[in-house]
């Protein structure tokens, strides 16, 4: 940590900086430039990063020199973590060389129609099967998901097509119900700053899913993972979809930078999700694959069979057909990077 | 609704759009320009807004013409609502002309820390103790507040200050508990779209003071609030306390015209928090005042004594004698406007 | 300056980037931390900020401690500075206590509908005409401006009506024109960094009125103002006009916090331009009335007597009634804040 | 265009509104809905576009149905524009298949170095060749470029490794020499909406290379491509080089979804430039091979050889071994989705 001071700081202002910093345990080392006093604080990381150092009078600005997360550093674990989705011989992997394909209705609407559904990704070379039984929805007035009824449905038929499954977890008091029915638990954008729905993600023994919040920077995304790893659960696989933008033309801003960043800060799998991030079935294809040219560890996809009958994010599901299509080509690329599905 | 066909739909593509629409018990009303033709959508509300017309192939765009929050809007309620907090004589008002002063330090630290504050904003004309009991940290291993504990020292203080409490539930399992210890309830901007926890503050009897998440337009704040009222809870006060916004030089971006873009859809008072908005105390007082010449019904400033011994927050916070003198310039501005505190 | 490098920087990376350091004429002051080393360079502040020192293999990060502008700065210029338009008792002051009155038509469309709009704002308080005779228009086929007959028009009606007037340059070879018609120069959002017309606008003896471009922070604002500073023209008036932000409901985000960062930074004058900040008749009043709350030295409001006939931004204009309503308004509020209109 | 009215708009107020549009040529439909009545105008699209028909009492909203670019668009010319860029059998191409692969300098500092580095890219595989003479510096103190000697160095370079050269023209009075020595015209994002330089531009027979503003939305770009386009100058190709975003981890944010959205919209070639849009090398090949994956129709990317002595943007230059591993990359994952550099 350094505290930069301000050019007006006074003597008096510099020695109390000082005896703040050691007063907490740690050390101070000055060091005066030409116009500004810097001091570095060395010590325990944990009571450097919480102290309010920035609220000491003459103080002009703190600027951190390490991650505040631990657990989801590389220094804590250098080598990829490859994360496993369900067991035995259809067990889906993601990270380290292994392209996790995700994919399924926004929400579990009938037995019926997530079997036809899921019948054609696991064709098409899904891994993973995902649909909604909690769906958070901004109108109180919209569909809210088929609730248990919608778990068991999910888990059926995963089992019967040889996909493991993925459902969102929105309420704390049912995350132990979602983890018996689920392979793997998703945090939702809107709940990726819920530190109480991410504790008790934490606590189970399932994947999680983390979608990176509308309005999170990396380094948030990081820190909502290094909730969830804090509590014993070391299986997250973090998931860019998008954030907010200034150009109202696609759903949000699809920030696939956001992928290499994460390869060079942890050793957690990233997932893109241009469903979300771009809520246009035309632009889809060529995020997705953007997404994996740019060493995404897996790619998530909206699927319906009849979109215009959906019971939610209808407008933004690829058809079967097409999810298809574009699972051959992002193969394709993923071959071309030197990756496997 | 309309419906705003492709140039490059076919006549069967419409005839298909008016049989979907039909179907729903919706009625459609063609148009057809020289480019395109647009569909009008007529009937109930609720089923129009569900239904996911931009998934029929041949259609371009879907564009709303009513609003899709009810009970938060001023067909619904066309006077500005007045929501009182706390009872008797000491209730502070919010809205209607009414200014409410909420004031206080981030965080409960110990009853003596909050005793001390809390007759120092009394004193400079605060209505409203706020104090965090349950803090929503970035890092799990920051100070995560005192709990029930904090509730117990925040009633004890207010009441013997003469001041109604707000202090934030951030789990659905302690909603009650918080709603006992309270006078209002904070939703904070990270849980603006927790439904979960909106739908568990909207059944409680307790004024909420909803904040603006960092990523909602002002339409999704309309929305979250229709959620609270849906259940039942019929005082929601608004707080714009900034979005994300491109410059790093502030915490967030204080986005003032939301005060009349909602006196402008709603009855429901808004308030300013510009502690959090600015994240800068040298900021805050000219977006204090900003905010009520703009029409806010309310001020929210994070006041602590010592702010650099603060265990959570403490570089935003304004020190008693700072709020004392915003305090009388929001006095002045607000009666040049026509209101009162 | 500081130089953080990187935790695996080795010894010979440390030498090598004091080295570099110290060819350039500067000196190196090294301290060595737990994790990581920090180099802070001494020395001509010129040098220190052009010298591509993030690129030195090993260096993790950069962070400058001296603002990279200076004529704007407080440490050249402690006292606010105070802009005069115009000249004998007809001049408008800006800064310094007085706020200054900009309104006018967006284009100049002729003489006599300008010489009806000028009438009536300098009936109700205004200090400066406005009109664009050339206009950035996104489209190349909308109305450009009438060009030097505007300028002709706009010189004669302010002279008619004792106002100053500030019309927009948008071209490096017609800035001596524009010079010579008007007594404040324009530089447009769009023009923020063009650093061709901000160069040529320096040379004039006319103060200039300069835009916040839409993705401009407010150092870049600043930086830009230096521009022309450095020119030798010391009369610069910044203007915030809205940024680019997520929420669509507004054309921009009023950024309200931008007054007081000036403030903090400069001794330059900063106004508020509500009407292209939002774009909303309906929102411009309270957003005029919070700029001016926050500390603005000036109100700029586009205002038209038939908006619906304009050729230029009419949506956003007010009628001459609705300004005459607002600068009542504006001036208690610069009232009760200590100013003086 | 849709004009939609307000639920409180009266029968005078709509009939006023038909009268407005009748004036103007153009026809009314008029469809009274539930709640509002909306009108389609239909008509020139030229009259309409340029209506101020918002500011009209009683209108709620207007909706355009046509975009308001022409020659840009796939109306205009269905099949994607090839564009070639230089002479015989070293030209340039970009669309259609195509990927142009730009690479060299941020500026251009001696002919010794632009030499040296113009070896190195071309064995590397680039087919074009840039750098700048005139450089668009945010502060008055930095370098601002050679000028004319810099485009003297560029040819000779150029033309000694038969590559082509793009150079950023910031000064319509340089315009004419700047199209003398080069083979591509660029504007730079901070001109994207200098309407008087695209105009220029637009006047002369060279290739222009359009970067995209940093607030500038997907049609606003269209929109400036049209300003050359319609000077008579058709062979423009776009450069999403990444938008203001909020986390200022990236000095950009990375629009690759620009792409498909530009080549659903139009038939100009766009290319991507991770170089600038990231401002991070150990960011720049992901992103680079993002773009490429989602269809760029090529690649721009700074390369130096001693980025910690460059006069300009050093910190995000790849260094000459860095960018050859980079395009064999490329020309795999080109590959893989059926294109060719």
């Amino acid at each position: 940590m350094l505290i930069i001071l301000r050019e007006t700081a006074t003597d008096a202002q510099i020695d109390h900086v000082v005896q703040r910093v050691e007063t907490l345990g740690l050390k101070a080392h000055l060091s005066r430039g030409t116009y500004r006093t810097v001091i570095g604080v060395i010590g325990d990381e944990e009571i450097i990063a919480s102290a309010p150092l920035a609220a000491i009078p003459g103080v002009s600005e703190v600027v951190a020199v390490q991650p505040a997360f631990k657990l989801a550093s590389k220094t804590a674990h250098p080598e990829p973590s490859i994360v496993s989705v369900g067991k035995g011989k259809t067990a889906a992997k993601f990270g380290g060389g292994h392209i996790g394909m995700i994919a399924g209705p926004c929400a579990i609407e009938s037995a019926e129609r997530l079997d036809e559904i899921a019948g054609a990704i696991k064709a098409a070379g899904a891994t993973v099967l995902r649909g909604g039984a909690y769906k958070p929805r901004t109108s109180p007035y919209a569909f809210q998901g088929l609730g248990e009824e919608g778990l068991r449905i999910l888990r059926e038929v995963g089992d019967k097509h040889g996909l493991p499954v993925v459902t969102e977890a929105i309420d704390p008091r049912h995350v132990e119900l979602v983890a018996e029915y689920s392979d793997m638990i998703q945090l939702g954008a809107r709940n990726m700053q819920n530190f109480v729905l991410l504790t008790e993600v934490g606590k189970t023994d399932k994947p999680v899913l983390m979608k990176r919040g509308m309005a999170a920077t990396v380094k948030d995304l990081m820190m909502s993972a290094e909730y969830v790893l804090s509590q014993g659960n070391p299986n997250v696989v973090l998931c860019e979809r998008g954030v907010k933008g200034f150009d109202n033309a696609c759903r949000n801003m699809f920030d696939v930078a956001a992928v290499p960043q994460v390869h060079e800060l942890s050793h957690l799998p990233i997932i893109v999700d241009p469903s979300h991030a771009t809520g246009r079935p035309e632009l889809i294809p060529a995020c997705a694959l953007a997404g994996v040219a740019a060493g995404a560890d897996g790619v998530h996809i909206e699927v319906h069979n009849l979109p215009e009958d959906a019971m939610s994010d209808g407008p933004q599901a690829l058809l079967p057909e097409q999810y298809a299509e574009l699972a051959a080509q992002i193969k394709k690329v993923a071959e071309a990077i030197g990756k496997t599905i």
